[in-house]
């Protein structure tokens, strides 16, 4: 991964076989970040992508192992048990246009990535939720 | 809806059952926010989505009673006679992975949705422009 | 195209017939903007896609001669030879809510389209990169 800070803003570049989830994870351990949103465009060779059920409370999963250009990834990272933690969504289409999208477990990054993550100063936590039976991010 | 403000930049958690233009539209009215964009993403069970022709001057509209996948609704806020006024455009998707998109005229939330909103300083308005049939924002 | 400022952020209207990278190029250079994030919503009547295929080295492309909305288009400036550099991608929608999306190449606006541009301080670059035959953007 490779970096730049401009004005609060961070610039990464990601690319081929770097993990964008894990990635960003891994960054905003390393920057001490407890909270941020950030958008990304590029294309995976690997993704999975989720769908959440709440009359079942599961995920169905679909994994992709092709090239996809990444339309756009848009998340936000708040801390989990102490620990950065990323929700991101997206859109992925593939060599005749067609768009996928849903909840963005994972990423194998293809050609490349270009992610901007702007930190929150300050934190938002995420705790288990019974009644959706996701973590929701603790607000007031 | 849950909030909180970080340095500037307001986190907004929807919940089952809420809408989301209304819920951004009461929230900026609350704060007296008259310009602002923002982006969202979560998790639907009702949408209605807009495909606007400049021939016709005139929505066909298309509406979704089922859960989807938000994988990304981006808008802005200005103000239209002296109130709040919400475009958003997105893109939802379905178990398959499918996805659909549009102009979001109103959304009902799902499992959950987060929204991050920020503040523009000043105002931007909005007035009907006869030759596209849209409200189009005022700018110089 | 139509602009204003508000707190450092540029909100850009364009109109039918309007050229969204080139209007973005065309911005950046009149006002030295030398990185910025960018996102659009609105309507083209023209749009051509890409699709990058790291095995090829090549784009594969594919226009549209259609009205569509513009669900999200997410990009980023950056200075390539001395000059502004647009790199976009995104997600359209037809008459039907279907979603098509990839790298855009060039988009002429439908009825419009709202664009919030946010300038970083400092400069991006990019270079060409022998492994992935792309322009990738020099960060450290």
């Amino acid at each position: 991964m490779k970096h730049r800070e401009l004005n609060g803003v961070h610039a990464l570049l990601l690319l081929e076989g770097e993990k964008l989830i894990e990635s960003i994870i891994n960054f905003c351990a390393e920057k001490s970040i407890t909270g941020a949103t950030f958008n990304a465009i590029g294309a995976v060779k690997e993704i999975e992508l989720g769908f959440y059920s709440l009359s079942t409370k599961e995920y169905a999963w679909k994994k992709a192992a092709a090239e996809l250009e990444i339309d756009n990834i848009t998340g936000n990272v708040a801390i989990v048990d102490g620990k950065p933690f990323v929700h991101a969504h997206g859109t992925v289409s593939d060599n005749e246009t067609h768009a996928f999208g849903g909840h963005v477990k994972e990423a194998v990054i293809g050609a490349s990535c270009e992610i901007f993550l702007t930190p929150l100063l300050g934190k938002i936590e995420r705790a288990y939720d019974e009644k959706t039976g996701l973590k929701l991010m603790r607000l007031d």
